[in-house]
């Protein structure tokens, strides 16, 4: 993308009103713009990292065996009334009625639906298991939104809805998406820790969050080391191996991790005082089992084998995409900007010339330009007029992972800038040797 | 995917209260489901067609230069207010009230919003010309919502608005999208042909509906036959290029076609009797130059070269996303089922073991799956024990244009059966052939 042909706003200085950092980065590099409280439009930067993080939680669902499909936002209150939720949901559920009166809302979750989609169409036991999923617009009419995107009203989720034939099932669903979360963070390149939650809706052992460290976050949490040591990409965790899904859920339930809210003074001083962990962290995730809630009451029974009727047991499996945008962002900044991982980043290359009225260098970055978009490499080129400092703040504050320089000093020697955004570190290659570095 | 790990409910017997063929096969495959009056849920099978579409006019409004955002679905009545379009919106707008009683609406279009966005970044005359676009969600209240996906309530649009500094401009931009549209059309594998409307919004000849014909379309057609002949993606006609772009835009001024509403049989009747053409056809898009009224009306101005205030002339250009999948089905069926384009077909080939029972048949579409699947090519493997017969009658009707059927007395002779869907050809190849047939 050539900046000339953009639309890239950034502004220059720091909103006044945005009070966490990822707000504030998110509106000057223009990511977003709200366009009413707690709602607001993606600008092309913004949505794609926004699709980056949506295709992650994709890959990784479909890898667990997850089915897509697509609700639509709208629901119906007589859906609702069926769970008995309807009244009792709080006044965070946008409820709305439409030209013949009939009382709707956007939906904030969906297990109605979903229980309702699934019993119309699932003949026996022989349907089940299934873990169907969707990624969809949400709306909570949050009393006071705030933070951007992490606590907006309209906001985009992944929820995944597990339907089996007993408990049993429904654990190994759940240690399935648990995998598949695990994997996912790590793909998205932060570290999330699963938490089991203060009390699950039916109590017992299945209900965790997921808590992106970041220095930033809303609420403290206290971690055993060994959770930074773990690879959840790792060969030898599988999906569909029951017993190596179970040794894994053991071994995290057996090491700590908290929030403020259920931290344990007494199981945290078992933990070997060089190994215990404190910070902060940011919820992206909730997963839940709670049996046979919405399946008993809305009805949905499947013959078994035997020709007895089983009322299937569900779980349901949530990660907020648009909040991870200003997650991800809590966890990779610093003073400069927004500093991408790999797998997120809008473009992989920003590449910029120092002096863009300077003939010899506008046309070496055209050519480079060229070159790493035939390669695949994805290329954010400022070709503009205007200062080289200018820009390479701006490239700075949108935070792509390498910068590509191109002044005309260095290009009467043949050399060009490799930046690595991260590290800071600056390289002075030849042109065919950065090429080559970021086409590798 | 293997059809015992998915969710593909389909039905035998045709739905009683779908009226046009599209409704009622898009439900018998399993395309959709209505969960309230004029809103679906799209089931796998349905989401991977919405997808691809979407894709195919993403690919070409990113070619014609346009820059993908996304805007909210909800929106302030303020915004509206501005247009003083709040007022004068009918019954069909969706009007909500949240928890503090602000007025909101559910986004019809978004003409308001992208003006107030684009407004309040773009500096000078600089930052024009800009095409920026967006494909999501949007309710429109019909009184009586049906035909399904044709007209329902909560829709996927793709809707794009152009911003340029003086008419000759806007009508480039038109001129640009204008040939994405026929690209987008031609990609989908319809006939579609453009109509002038009968009356843009600011009279001119800017505003053209794009009709595809499907022979049990709403509304009667005709035009010349100059249209079957055309090839909208031939290397002559570029973006970009002004003089072929206005060269074009002359030639389809000049070619008869017209709806019963806008049929002028003086002009039809210059047109010689054998390129005549009359049939039927659904409208899938329509665009519009419409000046400065949204600009004017928003106060959006941008400093000129010469420092005289500019108001933006704009262009707005609406594809219907999800009625494409209806208006495919209309135009791309028969009595057995779908018979999808190519390049939207939710898989390239449907694999069939006549005898899922059978230990070699299951052998070897088992093989022939992870070959298929390991080449890239999307395969949708009917694992399930149950009849063959039954079997392909579901192929059928889901409508993936290749069939690979396994039997056990075509493999004890070392072949399988390759049916095209749309001719219905079958042909007996052994199963190196059928394979290469397949991945060539």
């Amino acid at each position: 993308m050539r900046c000339s042909q953009a639309f890239l706003p950034v502004l220059k200085e720091s909103p006044t009103d945005a009070q966490i950092v990822s707000h504030k980065l998110m509106l000057r590099a223009g990511l977003v713009r709200q366009t009413a409280a707690g709602i607001y439009a993606w600008l092309p930067i913004g949505l794609k990292v926004l699709r980056k993080i949506e295709q992650i939680v994709r890959e990784e669902q479909n890898r667990a065996g997850a089915i897509e499909l697509l609700m639509p936002t709208l629901q119906s209150a007589d859906l609702w009334r069926q769970s008995g939720r309807y009244d009792a949901y709080g006044p965070e559920m946008l409820r709305i009625r439409d030209r013949h009166e009939r009382e709707m809302l956007y939906g904030p979750t969906n297990e109605e639906m979903i229980t309702a989609l699934f019993r119309d169409e699932a003949n026996s036991y022989r349907d089940l298991p299934r873990t169907l999923y969707h990624i969809q617009w949400k709306f909570r009419d949050e009393v006071r939104p705030r933070f951007g995107v992490m606590r907006g009203r309209e906001f985009l989720m992944k929820d995944a809805y597990s339907f089996d034939l007993d408990e049993a099932g429904a654990r190994q669903s759940y240690y399935t998406q648990l995998l598949a979360y695990l994997r996912t963070f790590q793909r998205l390149g932060i570290r999330a820790v699963p938490m089991k939650a203060a009390s699950g809706p039916i109590g017992g052992d299945l209900s965790h969050e997921f808590i992106v460290l970041a220095p930033t976050g809303e609420s403290e949490v206290f971690y055993d080391a060994e959770y930074e040591a773990v690879d959840w990409g790792r060969g030898d965790l599988q999906h569909g191996d029951a017993a190596g899904l179970q040794s894994m859920f053991d071994q995290i339930s057996r090491t700590y991790a908290a929030t403020d809210e259920t931290h344990d003074e007494a199981r945290w001083a078992d933990v070997p005082a060089t190994r215990q962990r404190t910070g902060r962290g940011i919820e992206v995730g909730h997963i839940f089992y709670f049996g046979t809630k919405y399946s008993a009451a809305m009805n949905f029974r499947v013959p078994g084998p035997d020709g007895q009727m089983i009322t299937p047991h569900m779980g349901s499996y949530g990660v907020g995409v648009s909040r991870l945008v200003g997650a991800i962002i809590e966890a990779s900044h610093d003073d400069a900007g927004i500093v991408w991982p790999d797998s997120v980043a809008p473009w992989a290359v920003g590449l910029v010339t120092m002096r863009g009225d300077d003939t010899a260098s506008a046309a070496a970055a055209d050519d480079l330009y060229a070159k790493l978009t035939a390669a695949g490499v994805e290329t954010l080129y400022d070709d503009r007029d205007g200062r080289g400092g200018a820009k390479l703040a701006s490239m700075d504050l949108i935070g792509l992972p390498q910068q590509l320089i191109i002044g005309p000093r260095g290009l009467a020697q043949g050399v060009v800038e490799l930046k690595d955004r991260r590290t800071g570190e600056k390289q002075e290659l030849s042109i065919e040797s950065a090429l080559a570095r970021l086409t590798a």
